[in-house]
């Protein structure tokens, strides 16, 4: 497969908050773009700038050269690639897959095998950067696979992202992405424990995030998630639910590699809390709320 | 008290790592020097410099305008101010006292109450920014204390630092440090499990922390430390046994507060663990040694 502009077919599949902008560039990069989502009235603008609607994953598979996914959960990601009518048996022999969801990188690799005996290589490439970073084609983006695969596809990726970086074989991106979470989880904790016990000390906390943003206690979080706290604005970045998720699976993962994960384990209960407090859908600055009650 | 170059005398106490570099950027600064420390080794090239050595805390009090200490524990700071022979007992009034040491928020307010009986306006001041910092004068400053005693010393601050806030009241620069160590803690957990997460997975480290380090996962500690536990350097930037200290005064003050804390707890708990293992003189990176094993 190689790629090129005006002839290329790239199908895409999940218009989400991240998929909608990143199909967007695809589009604007010059490619004929082909696409599939649950619901059909999130691709409609896409459509109206040329991009081709898919009736089926599917459909989709047997039209596209290469194919980029991006949709929820792995259990999404387990139908819509290994489906009775899915992407695996559709796609023509030489067809490169990507999926961008962040997923299991058990399955990552599973999918990469079955692809693999149909004559199609599949990358696993889940990114990091929200919806900010998939608008602005500013992602991180971690991706497994064969170095041959990622090269071919690599002018794709450049569309949509700013640092590219082939980890290692299938379900190494994931396994990146995987630890980019844990690093985030704990970290979600320090900022929100710290900026509560300033609360609570009687500290301004405008002064206090001046006096500490800076220096060894800072983070991105710190500097981009504690002003939305104090803000009082807990709209989603990045959806409770889905850090959920996340963690989940690196919570098993770190369990069958028998990796210890005390942060990551208190991180979840807490954001399991919150998301039994029917928060599941705040943005995950929103763990402030239980500590600060 | 107004600073005057050639002609005030600053009384350091504390010449440690950190306040040994501070105390040479106050007399580099102009100011009449005067140090005292346990063992006067420590101080001999300060002397040398033309700083002149005090036998004791009360001399050094005596003959000082302005006083600045950094010393180990709680416990140091309350001999070196409220024992029988302490600065409070031999300052004269006017003379402005700041405590740079982390210690007690609780502490700070006791020994600012006993300044102002006895005419001693105190600041507490504890520092962020590492020996590097102290070195490079580039400190971050928690100041509390009354805004006009503080603003009598800034300049002098200011020879230390480049981040100097006025937190509050008395107590509240101690508060803000507690905030401050409250974030590193949870974030180097963070950073340690992503680590030995990513290293169990089979990913190189570098190109994980090539990925990661510039995202929403970003942080100082992974910026700074990650690279050096790569490195397998664990010496101290901040030592272990002092940030168990901070972390057991944030853990009392929290509790004090009813502030819930179950990052920083477990945190704690792991720190102990890498003591009670020898490492108390280990750098804070060394958090990875527990779970790289």
């Amino acid at each position: 497969m190689k790629l090129q502009k005006g002839h290329t077919v790239v199908g895409f599949a999940g218009l989400g908050v991240m998929g909608h902008s990143m199909a967007g560039h695809i589009l604007e990069g010059g490619y004929d773009l082909l696409i599939y989502n649950r619901s059909k009235e999130k691709g409609l603008d896409l459509l109206a700038c040329g991009a081709v609607w898919a009736e089926t994953p599917k459909d989709l598979a047997q039209k596209s050269d290469v194919i980029i996914t991006i949709v929820g959960y792995p259990k999404d990601v387990e139908e819509l690639y290994l489906g009775e009518d899915g992407l695996l048996s559709g796609a023509r022999p030489g067809t490169v897959l990507i999926d961008m969801t962040t997923s299991s990188p058990a399955l990552a690799v599973r999918i990469a095998e079955e692809g693999a005996e149909k004559g199609l290589p599949v990358l696993d490439a889940p990114v990091s950067g929200g919806d900010r970073g998939a608008r602005e084609a500013a992602l991180s983006i971690m991706v497994g696979g064969e170095r041959e695969t990622f090269e071919s596809v690599r002018p794709l990726l450049e569309l949509l992202g700013k640092k590219i970086v082939l980890q290692g074989g299938p379900g190494c991106g994931q396994h990146a992405k995987m630890a980019n979470q844990i690093a985030i989880a704990s970290g979600m904790m320090g900022v929100c424990e710290a900026l509560v016990y300033g609360k609570r000390a009687g500290l301004d906390p405008e002064l206090l995030l001046s006096s500490i943003s800076g220096g060894a206690a800072g983070s991105w979080s710190l500097s981009n998630l504690a002003p939305r706290i104090l803000a009082g604005n807990f709209a989603p970045g990045f959806f409770v639910k889905h850090f959920l998720k996340d963690m989940k699976i690196a919570l098993e993962e770190a369990d069958r590699m028998d990796v210890r994960v005390p942060g990551l384990k208190q991180a979840y209960a807490l954001y399991e809390e919150l998301a039994a407090e029917g928060c599941g859908e705040d943005g995950t600055q929103a763990l402030y709320k239980i500590y600060d009650k």
